[in-house]
């Protein structure tokens, strides 16, 4: 299943998108809920189907199994249906997957090939910092470029998102605590990141990591590694790797940060970035106002946003 | 006002601090509207005095002067209240101020006695980290030492909680973006922090943000500066700074944080420790089960819990 957030008339709702349309899985719940006759339909949707991404994470199995058996419903229906179960893609705005994560953990120098092109050694262990979420943009949103700094710049990476609460996990476990799959545009201001020994605050600012377009959950994709990654601005290919390249796995991940701090429903662990970044490039090319910024993933999809410089704030 | 969180009955609730009372915010404005003859004074209560501290908090200066009138009708009440409105402090356990903020963002390097006495020059620009809210734990809880590591260390720390929502503040305003100000303990397993070069692996484990024992509201504590900050362990004074020593204070944080990302309502800032850490001793001293860690800065309060080792976990 392909989960969305999407905004209709002011709200943001969670669904499953089709290739034209998006299936409103908490009305749809709710409709089938109703179909089997059962009279606190409505109640039991919201419960385990609500209309936010994060909580219905937190239902975990169920949850998701009552969404599925909810799409199976709404694809095998011949009738009609009382609440506005369908929208065409057209007629809504696609907000990014996660739109209000606990965690937002990101890992550096994590493409086996990239570090050894660089004459680095593999790092024992992974290199973690943060984003908050006021990072986060979505898939139809530009990239803000704020007044801050010159120097922004992309970095393509492949994420994943926490589907249990998640303690002391060992590999062998780990994806079972995996909701699923998407991108993130770690989006960095590279001068603001570099100017003090941690990286945070060049980061975490405003609108930097554009999220989506979806959440590809596990059943749908079950095997992480693999699936190639490329990234493009203005079409012109800067990044392209593969997930097989990646020093620590989903997997090792789960287990690594588990063993650190308890990773609940919603939080999203961006894996890392390949080489070709534009700050490592000769000369070095930074992202201006119009560029576009296109990130395609194997079997997750395309995330591509443009980049618009803002006069003032953040 | 001494804003504290408490849980009553397995339900966390906020409330006035009082010596040995605890005003229910909550129910205490409930109460108020009732007797002025409000017909919808519970719905109204649960609008503007939300019973959890973020949600309280992002109702901004109409709640807080709401839970002042309250706070003033208990204490000048002569009969009796339908409501559990005063609560015994030993009928309740004290939890942190802040249980799930958005963001924690530390400050690092922010003493400037303990900068030069290290002979390093002061920073132009303050080094942030992140700790996500799995650290928080409470005034009444134990600081668990995990089996991840053997170098358990304290960092005393003035922190502050944003009030209101800020974007591009300036130093001139900041003052009033914040809510008030607290103690946190930011508890660091220090060879897991530097094993890389990004800080947070070691920052934000399970339970490594004790917090408390309230939020001193700035109608309170107007100016942050001045204020002695003492930690002891087990009696033993290690660390012992005034916030007037900050390189960066706290206007200057606002106006700095809030020109590269929006400060929520509920954000807490931790605004760095002073000299004395256990890694910088020499010898080098780490906690140890069943050390007793207090942190007492002036104007606002005490902030004590003893260590316990967990065998196993996180």
């Amino acid at each position: 299943m392909k989960l969305v957030s999407f905004n209709y008339e002011g709200n943001t709702r969670i669904g499953c998108r089709l290739e034209n349309q998006i299936i409103d899985l908490n009305l749809a719940c709710r409709s089938m809920l109703e179909a089997d006759g059962v009279i606190r339909a409505a109640q039991i949707a919201e419960a385990y189907v609500p209309a936010n991404m994060v909580e219905f994470l937190q239902g975990g199995d169920p949850s998701m199994a009552l969404a599925n058996k909810a799409v199976n419903y709404v694809l095998n229906s011949t009738e009609g249906f009382k609440y506005k179960v369908l929208q065409n893609v057209s007629d809504v705005k696609i907000e990014a997957p996660v739109l209000n994560p606990g965690k937002m953990i990101c890992v550096g120098h994590n493409y086996r090939e990239h570090i050894l092109e660089m004459g680095r050694g593999l790092p024992p262990v992974p290199v973690v910092f943060a984003k908050f979420s006021n990072t986060i943009v979505g898939p139809q949103d530009d990239i803000p470029f704020y007044p801050v700094s010159e120097q922004l710049d992309y970095e393509a990476e492949f994420a994943f998102v926490v589907g249990k609460r998640a303690r002391s996990v060992s590999q062998a476990d780990a994806l079972n605590y995996v909701a699923g799959y998407t991108i993130v545009n770690d989006v960095t201001y590279r001068d603001i990141q570099r100017r003090t020994i941690e990286w945070l605050q060049g980061k975490t600012v405003e609108g930097s990591a554009p999220m989506g377009p979806w959440l590809v959950t596990t059943d749908e994709l079950q095997d992480p590694s693999g699936l190639e990654v490329v990234l493009t601005v203005n079409g012109e290919e800067r990044q392209h790797s593969n997930t097989s390249n990646l020093v620590f796995s989903v997997s090792y991940l789960v287990e690594f940060l588990s063993n650190l701090m308890t990773l609940e429903p919603g939080d999203v662990i961006l894996t890392g970035t390949p080489g070709g970044v534009g700050v490592a490039r000769e000369p070095q090319v930074f992202l201006k106002d119009g560029d576009v910024v296109r990130i395609e993933i194997d079997r997750v999809g395309v995330l591509e946003n443009k980049v618009k410089k803002v006069s003032e704030g953040v």
